[in-house]
């Protein structure tokens, strides 16, 4: 069997019905998209087949997917690509959804051009602390941002074919699109997301944070939210961005022994400058 | 001029209007308690007058409340009492509102043990990243924990003592009362308040930030929303709780360090294993 390039136009494929599959799922569903999905575990595809997902993403029926989604971990994402790309039509394109983007797109990418599909790296700036299909919603993605990678090559074919990605997730409401190579992605992630991790889940390990409560208001909350993490997924994300993450926790490593030996010093004014500097820092960001 | 005793019922005087004592002026208010303040910057008293404050805390008037909440930075609010001793009523009680309380309960308790009043250490433990009467909301408190530092002794005739702060507060809606010694406030504190202060604040100095547009949702936001912050005010709190707060930079230092390694090290089940911690410190915290 090989793939007919009979897609149905607008049809999607989801690979994975965790918290991000089971959003977009969920998302495309109620924009009217006809949507078919896989899932390793068995009863939740059930569970999503009544009332999120039109059938099932296997044999012939993933060549009449327009649009293909994987939103399982990395190498998962990858190997089901390996997989199935025999059955994948020509005129379909397919996205990952992985928190990383160097490994995977570049996998992919060679996958796509080997079996003549496209292929266009993806990150869905959205989640939240739980994981798994109970937790995905159909306005997960309302108004976060979505990152892009395309391919190297001709600007003007890649935009058509961003454009055609961002039409077809039309559904989801991503409140921005930003377009950027694979690097300049997992060098920010790095940053924005993958040090939040690491730093929630140090501060809770001080032996106060179990005798907290009464002493404790919005800042205590706000910085061990993600503390509560999928590890074995985490894991997975942090080994594929070592150098940018080592490079983050050093960063903020170095940080804070300059205010710790401020503070140990007694040394109120460089204390207070430490201070100004992330006043300074935090307004830039914000601007 | 002596104190004559004479209280007014219910009568409080807030001492510093800024966004904890303007706060505390306007729920009170709100309440229907005759509230007198003191502010250093003249304008912000008249700007209040207009239908905050019902009048002047000062000279004679001091010695007609019954409450005073003094709300300045702890050096200041000890000189304020120190000053005004001799006018305060032995039949009033006076709290502070400082973030730290080993410093400022020793010395105005002395004080108050001098002149004959009871004094009360407190820390309405809420706030925002903005500073200022402007920013001073009536239900800045409503839910919130309220710290308290009775004075060493007897625990029934303290018992006493808290219920009447307690009662006076009531108009503020504090979620709940929590009775600790100054020491184990600022131990506690200064892992649930400062050293989030300190991360944040040394979260956004990575070069990253400033790029972070397109890539950052919830996690980096939640990191660094109290990186905004008065910096000469935490600086008095920072170095009046040194111990207690180089002792919290070292650990989550420590900690993040154990990532650092293993990640750098490519070491799966060693990261797993730093992240499920993690998740089990955080669910015991939050239990």
């Amino acid at each position: 069997m090989t793939a007919t390039g009979t897609v149905v136009p607008g049809r999607v494929g989801v690979v994975g019905l965790g918290l991000i599959g089971g959003s977009f799922a969920r998302a495309l569903h109620r924009g009217g998209t006809e949507v078919l999905a896989w899932n390793r575990t068995r009863s939740i595809y059930e569970l999503a087949r009544v009332e999120t997902v039109d059938g099932e993403l296997e044999g012939d029926a993933v060549g009449t997917c327009e649009l293909i989604v994987l939103t399982t971990y990395p190498a998962h994402s990858v190997a089901w690509l390996e997989e199935h790309a025999r059955l994948v039509s020509p005129d379909a394109v397919v996205i990952d959804a992985c928190g990383v983007k160097r490994g995977p797109c570049g996998r992919c990418l060679a996958v796509a051009r080997e079996h003549g599909f496209a292929f266009v790296g993806a990150h869905p700036m959205a989640g939240t602390q739980y994981s798994g299909f109970a937790h995905a919603r159909a306005d997960l993605f309302e108004g976060a941002p979505l990152v892009l990678c395309p391919p190297p090559g001709d600007p003007v074919e890649n935009l058509a074919l961003l454009d055609r990605v961002a039409g077809l997730l039309a559904p989801c409401g991503f409140g921005s699109v930003t377009v950027a190579t694979p690097e300049e992605h997992d060098g920010e992630i790095a940053h924005t997301s993958q040090l939040a991790h690491v730093v929630s889940s140090a501060y809770v390990k001080s032996p106060r944070a179990a005798s907290r409560k009464g002493f404790s208001a919005g800042s205590w909350r706000d910085l061990t939210r993600v503390a509560s993490l999928n590890a074995p997924m985490w894991s997975e994300l942090f080994l594929a961005n070592a150098d940018n993450l080592v490079d983050e926790i050093d960063l903020i490593v170095g940080h804070l022994t300059e205010y710790r030996d401020a503070i140990a010093a007694g040394d109120r004014e460089a204390l207070e400058a430490l201070l100004e500097e992330g006043n300074r820092a935090k307004e830039e960001a914000d601007r």
